[in-house]
């Protein structure tokens, strides 16, 4: 039988230890969590997640979601029941503002207790989470009256949320979207067109569905500056808040896809759909980019979340398989043979996946802190570096956090053998949901192009330079800590790779643009391990402080080191081959004719 | 709707231009394999696979098998007929003795003609995979009667074969097999036991099913010196070779897998089932592996042959996919985007994807190549040589190519975005159908312990010696070749890789066996790289000799030259991380205790 359990002293070691949560106690929210508080938190999110939500996650992917004759949609057994149970714990509004119904904690133990929750049941967790992307749209952009009609209900989980971007034509290149939209008299619009691939599109758990809609005013200019964005409830809402006409917006199909069967992906069809303009006209795409942007550190977040189940499932077989001897002598002479975790190849796998979920675990909640930062700090110049970091950490976490979670995934099922090939222990399913965390909220290529095409020069590199700074003051801070420079040294040395390659950028790319997306991926990648790579440095730094002060911890900390020195001695070599491939240009790309490939 | 197109003209640049097969002659059955012929038989094989095979590929997926309440096992619709086409085609026997029906041409041509057979559907292909698999131990341990018996039939392919080692508890670990073998009156023996994971354990495609059953025969020693082999038929043969009774040996169930849902993958119950030694008595392991490595080289083909349908798709979608602006300028002005095929991030995945497979393809055909001369030169010295070389390759390229082949999958996929998500374009397919060639046949931590364990030391280093000396002397020769510097330059700085830590390994691993252990996979995946980039050379200095004299295929050779630039300047530096990993050693993996992981 599969098993989860939530990494509840990891967590707590990075906010309290690493992050040191309890210095930010002056912004807004903070002051509420103490470290008794998050500790009671993290605790209480990871009994949902391990009970109500683990549990279904096998059976969900069996089941799968059915559309019926008359186009509802029915979920998995037992998934609204556990939706409910989230929704009664107020785990949607934990970081949303009080005013509109949330408990307005930091956005940081938000992101915490949402790797418990996806690890536990991916599929399940989408529902709330496209809702808490809808809700993080409309704050910013909704009007006073849709924030009263909507917000309340969509924080309580009674209403749930959707986006709608993508049309069988147009996904990335959005300027290509046809859905349009007719103006009304009563200032509404009518909606008609095809959306597909639209998660939590249709299903019967909530009482409402608050579809958010990128459509096409009519007469509005071609291209992504003609793009509005709608809300368009599934049904009507009257003026006394209840329920009223159904909308003429309906689910069509609903997708086979290879995972995340749990998670209703539906072709909704809008057939003059009644809908609301939100935010202004033909300013959609930057409405649409508050969920976009939310929504991908939530991606990141689920590849970290699968990786981590994964991982797991792989420990707990690999000490129980008996196969083959050590090769260092017997060590299990009762049996008949060793559990494979002796083999050193099996330990390289679990190693990898566990060092990279620890980094990734760190860069997530460090990430969230800068978001908590740019939102809520009183001092300018501290929100701006914040947001600055955000903006630049976000593809990079994205991108990162799912490639990896995904080969780690694959890596994980390798430890069962034969066994991780059959459905039944749950592995093929790891690695089938991982799958989709690459692709959604915009492919890992659009991740790579966002970072070196639009980040890296924005505000004349204001956000690179920060981060290089911020990484490079930290090894100058500890060169004279003996125990810190095995750390220190390879993360140095990562970091003069990350700036070379980006040097090279700079002086390659401005000529030939072909250049930057010839190396963006691999750009992304080289910024993630030297990113990671400092999220060890840090962990090493705070457990080596802490070794010293004599905390109890004792065990739990020296294995930290270890897994930092397993990373820079086994993993931040890879930024050697990053440069490479990066400073080895377009050329050998672009020299096939389109037919010639 | 998918496509495949066989890619002939590539086999046959490689038979003919790199391998330089006519230099053959001399070899038993390569007198027949005139180019002529060569090119009849690439081109039927083309034809059977597009027209026969590949239709079947997605509707078999979708369909699977299913056990029915008898026992009997069913296989998706059309595939009873595409298999007799196959066996009339006198495919399964193409390189099998004449003696025993087949028509004794080069195995080089099975393997280049099993491309394309596993590339249209691989599922499918494994049904007469396993019976090639059991021709070869039959021939090589069977008695002149039970050659008489099962050949003739099984090389025509109206009786197949399966192989059947692997049990709930064990399946890398064959000392721990508890099969029994209870000798019989009449020298047969009562086999009782449960086998898992037996592809093509049952189903009605073919007349008998002629299991190969390791069994372990009362009171013989424990582990793997124990360990026999067994003839066990579904139905009895008689004297006359007509079909009697049924044995008591039947599918207990069929497993839900992740992928190759066409092959019917069966638990099979022996009960007391009627089974005849082959081969001396336990020396079962030595049978068997004659169809172990004849089957490693099939999976390695595998993991090519997945990899180039997924490729093909990938560009038959890049190239309609209309989706953003090229970066260096509108490509398409008359549409409202542009292809995706201009990006330079597409083209990435899909070089990649190229230089592997046409690299795989060749290092395929130059150790099928191998396998014949090892098996059919009269020379000794040579003999040997291609023995050596063949067996140090067989973990390699099972290891490397269906590592890659899965990840360029999963690359040909990513292109897609979220359309390759969903069953319909076959992507998902791809992807779960290449997992299991990591798997089985050993998994690929196995071919690396193989590689590392056993075939580096064997014979003195002999067999690795052989291989510096081939790669080394082919940069020699070239030394003064200016058009060949870029590719033997990337090559030798390669090998240098290759040979540091080789050498690291003879001074780190005889006293601590762990540090061979914890490089074992970078090993081998170094080793390939080698590998692959050797061929890539080889193939450049033909491409430059076949311009230079005038050959009229001047894109495609050209194009061979910009590939082979892309693999030397992208793909070839991962040398350097697999070194450095390797030489980071075991130390970082085995300080965790079991428990702390």
């Amino acid at each position: 039988m599969p098993v989860y359990q939530a990494p509840v002293n990891d967590t707590l070691f990075i906010l309290n230890d690493v992050l040191g949560l309890e210095r930010y106690g002056n912004l807004p929210g903070f002051a509420d969590a103490t470290p008794d508080m998050i500790e009671a938190i993290v605790g209480e999110a990871a009994r949902v997640a391990e009970e109500a939500l683990f549990p279904l996650n096998l059976s969900g992917d069996k089941q799968g979601c059915t559309r019926n004759a008359d186009g509802t949609v029915s979920v998995p057994d037992g998934f609204k029941q556990a939706y409910d149970q989230y929704c009664q714990g107020g785990w949607i509004g934990l970081a949303v503002p009080e005013e509109f119904g949330g408990q307005g904690l930091p956005y940081t133990l938000h992101a915490a207790v949402g790797e418990y929750m996806s690890s536990a049941n991916m599929s399940l967790m989408m529902y709330p989470g496209l809702t808490q992307g809808a809700i993080a749209a409309i704050i910013v952009h909704g009007s006073p009256e849709q924030k009263a009609t909507y917000l309340p209900k969509m924080v309580a989980g009674t209403w749930s949320g959707t986006m709608n971007l993508t049309e069988p034509h147009c996904g990335t290149d959005l300027g290509l979207l046809r859905t349009k939209a007719v103006p009304q008299a009563d200032g509404s619009y009518k909606i008609s067109g095809q959306k597909i691939f639209i998660s939590a599109g249709e299903h019967s758990m909530t009482d409402n569905i608050v579809h958010l809609v990128l459509a096409r005013i009519e007469g509005a200019p071609e291209g992504t500056k003609g793009i509005s964005l709608f809300i368009v409830p599934k049904f009507m809402v009257e003026e006394d808040g209840s329920l009223g006409a159904r909308n003429t917006v309906a689910c069509g199909a609903i997708e086979e896809k290879m995972g995340i069967h749990g998670n209703a992906t539906c072709v909704m069809n809008y057939d003059e759909a009644k809908g609301f303009l939100i935010g202004a006209e033909n300013k959609g795409l930057a409405a649409m980019f508050v969920m976009m942007n939310e929504a991908r550190l939530g991606v990141g977040l689920q590849g970290l979340s699968i990786a981590e189940t994964a991982y797991q499932n792989a420990v707990s077989y690999a000490r129980e398989r008996i196969q083959g001897r050590s090769l260092s002598g017997v060590k299990n002479p009762d049996g008949k043979a060793d559990p494979i975790i002796v083999h050193p190849d099996i330990r390289r796998s679990l190693m990898t996946i566990r060092a990279f979920n620890e980094a990734g675990r760190a860069f997530l909640l460090w990430t969230a802190l800068k978001s908590d930062i740019a939102h809520r700090s009183p001092d300018e110049a501290e929100r701006q570096n914040a947001d600055d970091l955000l903006g630049l950490a976000t593809p990079i976490l994205k991108g990162v956090l799912t490639d990896k979670g995904f080969d780690h995934a694959v890596m994980a099922q390798q430890v069962f053998g034969g066994h991780g090939y059959i459905e039944e222990h749950g592995m093929s399913q790891y690695v089938r949901d991982a799958r989709i965390t690459m692709i959604y909220e915009g492919a890992n290529g659009i991740q790579a192009l966002d970072l070196v095409g639009r980040k890296l020069a924005l505000n004349g590199g204001r956000a690179v330079m920060a981060m290089f700074k911020e990484i490079g003051d930290f090894c100058e801070e500890n060169r004279g800590d003996e125990a810190m420079v095995p750390y220190t040294k390879a993360l140095k040395k990562g970091l003069n790779d990350l700036q070379a390659a980006t040097m090279w950028f700079m002086q390659n790319a401005m000529a030939k643009p072909d250049n930057a997306g010839a190396g963006s991926t691999d750009y992304m990648h080289l910024f993630g391990l030297v990113t990671l790579g400092y999220m060890w440095a840090k962990m090493a730094k705070a457990a080596q402080e802490k070794l010293a002060a004599g905390d109890a911890r004792e065990d739990y900390l020296k294995n930290k080191l270890i897994t930092a020195k397993f990373f820079m001695e086994k993993v931040m070599p890879e930024t050697v081959l990053r440069k490479a491939r990066i400073e080895a240009g377009a050329e050998s790309l672009m020299e096939f004719s389109a037919e010639a490939f």
